[in-house]
């Protein structure tokens, strides 16, 4: 077992990872961070926990295990539809290797800076490598985009293309599909320009169906999705076929992209599109019977044998 | 691997770990929680991982592990002076085993209660046993208790009595020690009641010498301790010889008492230990000169060959 110094020292690593903000008035170094109240604003927070070999591969490089942490955080941020301020690292390891740390932190370092968000705490402890982080973000007060708010008629959109994360544990070498389950966008902009836009919102860690329930039943609504509007990404249509592509698409994963729901004309959404240069597709709608379905371009219900699927299916 | 169904199931055994509180605008259920700002106060915000063989056995009651895993970090809450409301759970399990996670909950519910504490988030993966636990309180703005306020002159005292966690590590099944280990408890109230009257403090969690150490180097000022005055557990004192028994109050750790520096009249002091029923000890003062110094009856050096001990003097 290491020291305790030796653990202190990691902290070393992460010492910079701070940018300017009114709101955090101490960040590491106390037994807690603290943070003031701004005017007009609500606090969001959320803690995700990723361990190697179930949501990162051991051997992936550090640099992206960190991106990889953080940006699962930004994405819950986003779909509430918040601004990131603020986040806590618990970093648990095996060995302190100093290689392996200096690249790690640089991960975290470049992605943080992106964001302009600060760690202001957490702890490193020796153990199975693993990485939570929990992230703080300011949003208008009363207007965080929910999962429960969606409506009897609303349009369903999707942010950008759907499977290629998924498509990497078929596919490891790929260097689009290692791209995107590596190095995840979280759709921050995206979900701060959706307050007061989007009905409900959230983003697909477990797959477009799986999270989308997630909305019927916080909704208590149904819906129905069109097979062939969902834009899934070209190196997988490229690379697998039909059935398999679609169902990467749907039940895949770790995509980080957010789907939301609205009543908004398409011009709205298609300037927000522009504006933001994010690729927002149309995909379906939301309907009063429960349960969802999606709908091949002659209106049958398309059949998955895929347990997630089936999985999600008997959930709504 | 369980299906991801299984293990959102496992949020319901903590469904109902919530406290009113005009404060959470928004609980478990979503991307992420909400709070909202209170006028006049701020935010602190914590968080501690706890490792099975490391922070805790693995065969230790469910519901000891949930009250270590809360109470280490309403003890960082209660350091900074501030009252806990919120806390996001993020537990690692090798498998979901129902007896034990409904005592695990009831562990954690019985806590959470009495000090009115809601959980408002996280998340629940298969791996090794884990518990991380992120805790935010509230604290009267720009008042929070730091590590860096101490000043040349200020008595030193410390709450209850030390050596009993560490002890348990070599007489494990000592129903004292056992006790002390398992349940630590937070001194929140004395937390609260040392805002304003106290210029540093902080929790003993890797024991008195080395938490002490912390607050030297952020106040950049020295400590002597007068070693008949540390209030070593009369257990400890009952079961080890008298140097082990020093040693185990000055280095032990798990204690999660309060240490704090005050130039309050002993008067004061006196009155808040009888008003709260904690035990205050005045074991020392803040000196100019850098570093720790522990002093025997007859004003000596005491000298420790404990590496523990060696590590944290060649810090300061």
């Amino acid at each position: 077992m290491p020291s305790p110094g030796e653990f202190e020292l990691i902290q070393q690593y992460f010492a910079d990872i701070t940018s300017p903000e009114a709101s955090i008035r101490l960040g590491v170094g106390d037994d807690a961070a603290i943070i003031a109240p701004r005017e007009g604003q609500d606090w969001i927070v959320c803690v995700d926990t990723l361990h190697a070999d179930k949501h990162f591969w051991a051997d992936d490089p550090a640099d992206a295990i960190a991106h990889k942490a953080l940006s699962v955080n930004l994405s819950d941020c986003a779909a509430m539809g918040a601004t990131p301020v603020a986040f806590l690292l618990s970093l648990s390891l095996p060995e302190a290797d100093s290689a392996w740390l200096a690249a790690f932190a640089q991960g975290l370092r470049k992605l943080a800076t992106q964001h302009h968000v600060s760690l202001i705490g957490g702890d490193t402890t020796q153990g199975p490598l693993s990485v939570s982080i929990t992230l703080m973000g300011q949003v208008p007060q009363q207007q965080a985009l929910l999962r429960s708010g969606a409506r009897v008629g609303d349009h369903i959109y999707v942010s950008g293309h759907l499977g290629a994360a998924a498509a990497s544990l078929q596919h490891k070498t790929q260097p689009a599909f290692q791209q995107a389950y590596r190095y995840p966008q979280a759709q921050i902009a995206l979900g701060q320009a959706l307050v007061g836009v989007a009905h409900a919102c959230i983003d697909i860690s477990d797959g477009l169906c799986a999270d989308l329930s997630h909305v019927l039943s916080s909704s208590n609504v149904g819906v129905v999705l069109w097979a062939d509007a969902i834009p899934t990404h070209p190196e997988v249509r490229a690379t697998f076929s039909g059935d398999e592509a679609l169902r990467l698409a749907l039940c895949g994963g770790d995509d980080y992209q957010l789907v939301f729901t609205t009543d908004a004309p398409a011009e709205t959404i298609q300037a927000l599109s522009q504006r933001l240069g994010v690729t927002l597709s149309r995909i379906g709608e939301v309907v009063e019977a429960p349960g969802l379905r999606v709908l091949d371009p002659k209106g049958h219900d398309v059949a998955f044998d895929h347990l997630g699927f089936e999985h999600f299916k008997d959930k709504t």
